[in-house]
């Protein structure tokens, strides 16, 4: 017995959209604690970690732990269906091995969502060792993201102990961001030491998806390894992180 | 002599815009008491039926019966170019057999489109044995069909007297939506005989372009009959009707 | 050095981007006194000609004439990247051959765009005899261009002294605009002789482009001789002038 219910679908409709940009099939972990997904992108470049706990329910009946195997871009389709004032609930057939949406607003629209098999490789959490991390409001990064995304396909990141910065450079042009300690933008910035590194544009605009311009996310940094973008959700009570592994930076 | 004004174009607008998703072409029969139009699409599945009344339109001019040929592709490009606030008027120019739409505001602005020739085939009436009926707010069956396109073509729609059920399954999932006796959104219900029939959900989509999500679409079911859609115009004075007919339904 | 900056980027963003969809290449002319350029487009039927001069700006250094050779289109993705209510600065670095375009809102944003090479042709100025000329409200002009696209290519401009009158005609039919003097949106009228004249409406249409619908467009006429088009700029300190070569009207 699986019985899920929110009162409204924005958390799950947002979380889904931005896991559908990277990965095509995931396997939700249930348990009476709260859910949790982990999964690697076809290309093994980015990896998404994703957990919600029960408390972020109105309702949630989860009686023994369950996996649900669920393609990301039919869910995405459905959960794009939701309406804002929507009332939200996830249901498991067994029977028919199928999960049932359900959103309850001006009339109930039922959603009934095959579930397919996954393989439930446990992935290991890499061990990285981060030098600085920074809390930025959403909308910048974004905008520094479409910014290089006029002149190349990488963009490097650095945090200092002064400010944040990215840079886009190629043939045509050059484009770089700046973000200074005590800007309103910079919420909150910890460096033990500089750090710095390259990454595809592409994956980071995919991964800033999950957020509003508005939110914040958290970023980690460390001289050329991955990037750890995490998203709160659910006021803070769940998290969607995003890793993704650096470019090899030409000097 | 054809002169007809109307206050704003917003009416004729909605009309042939809908009306031009089915059919390409349409014989207008104007009377001094009024415009009629009748035609089936080209596949023969749906009918359109079209009665505005002399006085939905502020000057009505049409001294004897005349046969309007017009190409609805032309005339819904030129009704799109119309704005909200403009008066809007109608001239047959017969000499060059050319209808001029006048659209009056900021600057006085004529199109004039080339008459068509057109067979003026009676269409018979079709006798149903309607068993249920239902006023039901448009947007709500607006979102029910685009609810079923994400998994299927066609949606088995269903008056019972309980309630108004719309569902389409495929191999891909499948979709519900539920309205029930007394939800604000099911304006009236009159059901003799519980009726349900299954239909092509992009002829229903392009029949309810129609109407505004706010407006009301009368719906006529029979099991296993076509479908009948009013929707009011000109504040009940004319109405837009389609027929669409059923696809058989695989037990 | 060169070093310019204005409290927002609205005016060079809405003048690049009409001015990119006429010409390719623009070679900027810097003085002292501000900034002029003069360009035909590819085909040699549309002159476009620039002026701002340095009382625009809330700050102008130019302390000796210089060429800026630019990639309108380049520049133009990069102007689409500022923000409303974003300060916006040009700075020339000399050694690298660049032009810096700086953005500074919630984050500082810094645009590298390459100079390229330009040929410098004095163009010379076309000595016309206009017969009449008008201001019109913008949003009516581009209304009557874009009613024309949907029957034809070309639309006749016509100025009386009575009124400001667009035709496009073809197969499948026609249309017209008539703006009478008296009507709100034909701000001035001055006729000492009648002029007609046709053009290409696409021209025409990017031409326009560089006014919002509230602006005014100043209408030069003569009969068969080129349309000039100006949009006054910087509160009138500066112009936006376009030119194109009419079209032999059968008779």
């Amino acid at each position: 017995m699986v019985k899920l219910r929110m009162a409204d679908s924005k958390i799950w409709k947002t979380c889904v959209s931005a896991m559908s940009n990277l990965i095509e099939e995931a396997s939700f972990k249930l348990t009476p604690d709260g859910i949790k997904m982990k999964a690697m992108d076809p290309s093994h470049v980015a990896l998404v970690d994703f957990e919600i706990p029960a408390s972020a329910f109105a309702e949630y009946e989860v009686k023994k732990a369950a996996f649900l195997g669920i393609d990301l871009a039919e869910m995405n389709k459905i959960m794009a269906r939701a309406k804002a004032e929507d009332e939200f609930i996830m249901e498991l057939d067994e029977e028919k091995n199928r999960l049932a949406l359900t959103f309850k607003g001006a009339s109930t629209r039922r959603f009934s969502l095959p579930l397919i098999g996954t393989s439930e490789s446990d992935l290991p959490e890499p061990k990285l060792q981060f030098t600085a991390t920074a809390d930025i409001v959403a909308g910048i990064v974004q905008d520094g993201l479409r910014d290089g995304e006029i002149v190349g396909d990488n963009v490097a990141c650095e945090l200092t102990e002064e400010e944040f910065f990215m840079l886009t450079e190629s043939d045509t042009g050059a484009t770089e961001l700046k973000l200074r300690k005590g800007d309103p933008g910079l919420i909150k910035l910890n460096v033990k030491q500089s750090a710095r590194a390259m990454f595809n544009i592409k994956y980071l605009t995919d991964m800033t998806k999950a957020a509003s311009s508005a939110d914040t996310i958290t970023i980690n940094l460390g001289t050329n390894l991955p990037i750890q973008l995490d998203f709160p959700i659910a006021e803070g009570k769940g998290r969607l992180r995003f890793l993704l592994a650096p470019r090899i930076e030409a000097e």
